[in-house]
């Protein structure tokens, strides 16, 4: 990321929050009362009471989506609480409004038992047509949306995890082409940090046909055997991915490696290891804000870097995924996000670029392109509807 | 209530929703997600970590209020659920952006349990600045604010027990002047209908000096003693009230009563029972949809007669108090409403009449006039603060 900008300015802009309610009809008269509250409003409430589906059609629930945090891993600054995730969240709510017109509302939980958080929003899930999950710590981030994603008739998304996987493997899209590589069982893919976006980019990489991946963390590389491999999901991650079997240092996994994906928290990626991967290596140093490598030193050897800094080129960035996924998740109705659909998000994304314009500084578009949001919705929208 | 507008209309007006999210600032190039997002809104949530008071300042906390329904009592239509309730929510947030400029979000509860519902709400207390009850069934309702004012430091206000409280009082204190009788030990009130509401004007009724308040209902008058006086609610009404120990059936409180209060459902009076009170009587006949005695019926012997219709005069509507007490009680930083804040909201009320223009028909201001919210929000300031 860039310089932040001046305090007083930031101080300044967030003063009283940074979103609101309004009104889509005015109420100044005793005809508008009656329309919009008593006694016309009983007729809309008896008409969902009778088909619950026109819920979608007279209420909010049509264009609405709860944004929530327990506020347990808010950006790069961990687990600061409710009360002070809310201007992230409040930043979130604003991004899906001016980029996609989606009614987001941001509700921070004072609440850390996944059990009842899960809980908690399948109750308060009624008014909304989308739950978007935000900065809630792994491991109990999968538990949580695993279970929304069961007891739920909406869509639920935890964004560190499937953002992250669907921009990445977008930027992953267009980097194999602009090398000449082929994302599929030839491709061999190492993914540095096994938290809540690292499984869920390895997931996708595997939903998108790559089969040679091997995690990485301070213990080295993921295997089911090791020692320290109490974590279910860590378990399953060692079985399903490393298909060589490789054990030991990271070194090990970085031979020959034609792609890094760092997502770790303060992991890093030094000169000497990238040394030892395959020529025209791909580098995608997401740690936030300090990347895993300096870009300017990985470009010295790296045929594409990218980062999450608004200052590099190749920004890999989520407001790229969720403004436009959510927008054809709702005009969809969807019940919920698969793979299906987050594959088609990533494939839009990476269609945003024309292939002229590919190159090794040109992999992602600007989250400010207003092809994005358009392109994700209409690829979410029909890859929901099985079209 | 008059009749409702045309159905399309209705419909139409009410298509997608009645509110949406607005944000404050447009987020249009990368300067603007710096400031709202990432890196610059990390500064305000360290801040807020570090010093708590702080989410009052720079989040929507300031001016949000979380109107919260289970939808098990809506308007006369009563127990339809969380989803078909929503219409009715997303109005009471509209009243509130519209008459009193307060962000309020609408949440239905797909719960119905107390303890559950107390556990939820505090859950997700932390981005409000105030919490409205709306349409949760007695007795429940009782447990529920109850429970949530001992655990929350932000006022909770359950608006169909304490907002059709206070306007009730608000008329009453111009009912009783117009009829040159005294808000006090020697007025003899009987309360019809010993729910939500029921209780509630009650409790304000005796905190306001009223002493000789009877309750009644279907089986009578209210007394601890009563056979069927199971509920604890119920028995501590009976306890409180009724200082002259009435029992027996509704005519026996009714004989010699200067006031009338119906918060009833489907209850009546008839003329032959208003036959039975004092002279210059006082009768407040707010059942919804249908009072209980024909306004027309009951002006022939009654000095001052109010209903909760739009189309009559005299129309005690909770819109009179809910914005303009939640505006004091945001713009205070209040912690709790207290009887002292309600007692204060209804003499605003009363208030906005001026002494020359009271009249039988003439006791209550227009939902529309605009003095209305700045004399109750700055009254409920003033009792918050304590001057």
């Amino acid at each position: 990321m860039a310089e932040p900008p001046p305090t007083d300015r930031i101080f300044e802009v967030h003063r009283g929050g940074k979103i609101s309610i309004a009104t889509k009809v005015p109420v100044t008269d005793r005809e508008g009362l009656a329309l919009v509250y008593t006694p016309g409003v009983a007729q809309v409430c008896l008409a969902i009471a009778e088909q619950p589906g026109l819920a979608r059609e007279f209420t909010i629930k049509q264009n609405s989506v709860a944004v929530i945090s327990d506020g347990s891993a808010v950006l790069g600054l961990g687990d600061i609480g409710p009360a002070a995730a809310m201007p992230v969240m409040e930043g979130k709510a604003m991004l899906f409004k001016d980029f996609a017109g989606v009614d987001a509302y941001p509700i921070c939980l004072d609440e850390r038992d996944p059990d009842r958080i899960v809980e908690i929003v399948c109750a308060l899930a009624t008014g909304f047509g989308g739950i978007n999950l935000e900065d809630i710590s792994a491991p109990r981030c999968f538990e949580v949306e695993g279970k929304l994603r069961q007891r739920l008739d909406i869509p639920v998304f935890h964004d560190d995890q499937h953002g992250t996987a669907v921009v990445a493997l977008a930027a992953l899209h267009n980097a194999v082409r602009v090398v000449g590589k082929e994302l599929g069982p030839s491709l061999r893919v190492v993914v540095q940090g096994i938290g809540a976006a690292g499984v869920a980019v390895t997931n996708l990489l595997m939903a998108a046909g790559v089969v040679d991946i091997v995690g990485v963390d301070r213990g080295g590389i993921v295997t089911p055997r090791r020692r320290d491999a109490r974590d279910p999901i860590f378990r399953r991650l060692g079985k399903q991915t490393n298909p060589r079997g490789l054990e030991g240092p990271k070194e090990v996994a970085l031979a020959g490696a034609d792609v890094f994906i760092g997502v770790s928290s303060g992991g890093s990626l030094t000169q000497e290891q990238l040394d030892l991967m395959a020529p025209d290596v791909i580098v995608f140093a997401m740690a936030n804000p300090v990347p895993e490598i300096d870009p300017a030193v990985a470009r010295l050897r790296a045929a594409v870097v990218a980062t999450g800094r608004s200052d590099e080129p190749n920004q890999i960035n989520n407001v790229l995924c969720f403004p436009g996924l959510f927008r054809g998740l709702l005009d969809a109705r969807a019940r919920q996000v698969t793979n299906r659909v987050k594959l088609a998000a990533a494939e839009a994304i990476a269609g945003i670029i024309p292939a002229e314009e590919l190159g090794p500084e040109r992999i992602m578009p600007s989250p400010f392109d207003r092809a994005v949001v358009p392109a994700v919705a209409r690829a979410v929208a029909d890859a929901t509807a099985g079209r």
